[in-house]
C-alpha cells in the first residue's frame, strides 16, 4: 500500500461523520476513544466482518459495502432495543482503490450523520478485502431484548418485507424498473434502530435477520425452548418480490435469504395495539406471521411451504 | 470452511476464558453481549488487526497469534489507563485447521482468565487469516491518559526494554539459550495494563509502543505540540539484546521496532519518587529516557543515534 496507512486514514477516515455526539469525549486518533455512558444504562457490543466474495459480491462499489456493513452491525443493536453509541471500522484492502475509498467513507460519513453515531476509532491494513465494524449502544439496564424471552401464547412478528434483499442480489445486473426496489433492499438495507427501541418493554424475544427469517426465528425457539408456529399465507411477500421471483422463489428468498436486516420479534398478545401504532409511527409494517406454542424449533399451522433449507446455514463454503 | 461456522464457534469459541466477570450481564450468543459500566466511569474503546504475513509470520502458531494480539489490543487500553472490560475477537481464516484453532483459542481463553477480563463476542469468517480485535475498558472519569497533555519539563519514561521484540522476530529460528528470552518478548508480549492503571493521575501524556519508540514518541510530541528531548545513553538496552544483535543493531531496534508493546508517557519530575515505587510493585523498569522541551518532534540532547528511519512507518507494502 504504497500512500501508507496514516495518508489513506487522514484522508479518507479523519472528521468524518457524525461530530456532534455529546458522549464522545475524545474521538479517533489517540490510542483509544472515550465515551461517557449514560448513567443507570448497560452497554451492548457487538462486532461483525464483511468480506468479498462471501458477503459481498467481488468488485462491489464502496458505498454498497458501507451501507450493508453498516446495516449488518446496528441491526444488531436494533434486535437488541439498544439505542447506538459509536463504532469503530476495521478495514483491509490490498492496495489503493481512490474510488472505492470514496465511495466507501463518503457513505459511511453519511450513515454516521443520518443516524447521529459518531466513528470512534478504526483500523486500516493491507491484505483482501474485509470490514469488521464493531458497534456499541445502550439500554435502559434490565430492558435490553434478548433471545430466550419468548413465551408460549406470545405473537411472532417480521418487521418490512424478508426475501426483497436476497432477491435483489440476484437481479443485481437487471436494468429494468421492476426490479429497483429489490436491488435497493440489496444495495442499501435499513437497520431497524428506531423499532427496536420501540420495542422496549414490548417484545419478549427478538432478533435481526442475518442468517434467513426461519434459521433466526430458529434461534428464539431454540432458546426460549418453545416452537414458532407459523402461518404460511401470513408471511408478508412484497408485490416487488412477487412480480419479479414468482410466487415459490419469493417464499424460498423471504423464508432463507439473510441480506434483508429485519427485525423478527415475539410479543404477547396484550401489545398488539402498541405494536401497530410502533408500525405506524415508523412507517414500516410489523407483520404477525405466527404464535409461540409448546415444543421446540419452527412449525407450521396448515400447509408447510416447499423450500430448500439451504439457506438455515449462510456460511459459504 | 466444511466445519461450518456454527459448529467451529461452539468447539472452539463458546464458554472459553473468564466466567466470572460481573459487568457481564449477557456473554456471546445473542445479537450482542451487554456489559454493565461502572457509574462515573468513562469507556475507552480501541480496536487492532493482525494479518498473516503483515502483522505476523506465514504459518505463525494460533498460540503465537493469541498472545501478539492480545498484547497489541490491551496495550491501547493500558496507554489510556483504562481497567479492561471485555474484548471481542473477529476471525477470518481459510479452511479448518484444528491445530491453529486449539492453540489459538486456548491461548486467548488462558490470557482472559489471567487478565479477569471476558470475551464478549465474536465473528468468524471464510478468508485470509485475520484476527481484529475490540477492546473495551474504563477510567474513572476525566482520568484518561491522552496523548497530547505532555508538559515542558516533564520527564520522558518507557517501560522494559523495548526492541527485544523486534530482535525476537528476526531470531524466530534460533535455538540457542541466549536468544529465547528475545523470542519470548516477540511470541508472548506482556501489555502493561497494571502499570497503565498505576499511572493515572501521574502520566500527563501516553502511548503504547506499536509504531517503534521514535515513531510513538513523535504521536505525544505532535500532539502535545512540544519536543521529547532524549539521551541516547538512557535508552534501555537490554543484555540479552546488546550480546545478540550488538550495539548498533541494539539501538536501531529499541528506537524503531514496534512489537514490544511497552509503553512511552511523560510525567512531571515532582512524580519521579511515584513512579519509582510504581516500577517497585509492578516488578518492571520504567526508565527516564530524556525531558520535554520547547519546539517539536524528537531531539537528542547530546549525540544522535544513527540509525535508519525506516521504522517511523510500520505498514508494510
Amino acid at each position: 500500500m504504497s500512500d501508507g496507512e496514516f495518508e489513506v486514514i487522514d484522508r479518507y477516515f479523519s472528521q468524518i461523520g457524525w461530530q456532534n455526539s455529546s458522549s464522545l469525549i475524545l474521538g479517533p486518533g489517540d490510542d483509544c476513544a472515550v465515551l461517557s455512558v449514560p448513567a443507570d444504562e448497560q452497554l451492548c457490543v457487538s462486532t461483525d466482518t464483511l468480506l468479498e466474495t462471501v458477503h459481498f459480491p467481488r468488485d462491489c462499489a464502496g458505498a454498497i459495502v458501507a451501507q450493508r456493513c453498516f446495516a449488518a452491525a446496528f441491526s444488531d443493536l436494533a434486535a437488541m432495543g439498544a439505542m447506538p453509541l459509536g463504532f469503530t471500522v476495521a478495514l483491509t484492502m490490498t492496495g489503493v482503490d481512490h474510488t472505492w475509498l470514496s465511495g466507501f467513507s463518503e457513505t459511511l460519513s453519511r450513515l454516521s450523520i443520518q443516524y447521529e453515531i459518531p466513528l470512534v476509532g478504526g483500523n486500516l491494513a493491507n491484505g483482501p478485502l474485509s470490514v469488521t465494524l464493531t458497534v456499541m449502544g445502550t439500554t435502559p439496564t434490565g430492558q435490553a431484548i434478548y433471545r430466550h424471552g419468548a413465551q408460549v401464547g406470545d405473537v411472532v412478528y417480521v418487521t418490512g418485507h424478508p426475501g426483497c434483499a436476497g432477491a435483489g442480489l440476484r437481479y443485481l445486473d437487471q436494468a429494468a424498473d421492476h426490479y429497483q426496489s429489490l436491488i435497493q433492499a440489496y444495495t442499501a438495507p435499513t437497520p431497524r434502530i428506531d423499532i427496536g427501541i420501540g420495542l422496549r418493554g414490548l417484545a419478549t424475544a427478538g432478533i435481526d435477520i442475518s442468517d434467513g427469517l426461519l434459521a433466526d426465528l430458529g434461534h428464539i425457539a431454540a432458546r426460549s425452548q418453545v416452537c414458532l408456529q407459523l402461518e404460511q399465507d401470513a408471511i408478508p411477500l412484497s408485490d416487488s418480490l412477487l412480480q419479479c421471483a414468482g410466487p415459490e422463489l419469493a417464499m424460498q428468498l423471504a423464508l432463507t435469504a439473510g441480506d434483508d436486516y429485519e427485525l423478527c420479534f415475539t410479543a404477547a398478545l396484550t401489545t398488539k395495539t402498541a405494536i401497530r401504532q410502533l408500525a405506524e409511527r415508523s412507517g414500516i409494517e410489523i407483520t404477525p406471521i405466527g404464535r409461540v406454542v409448546e415444543g421446540q424449533g419452527i412449525g407450521w399451522s396448515g400447509e408447510a411451504p416447499a423450500i430448500e433449507m439451504a439457506g438455515y446455514q449462510h456460511f459459504s463454503s
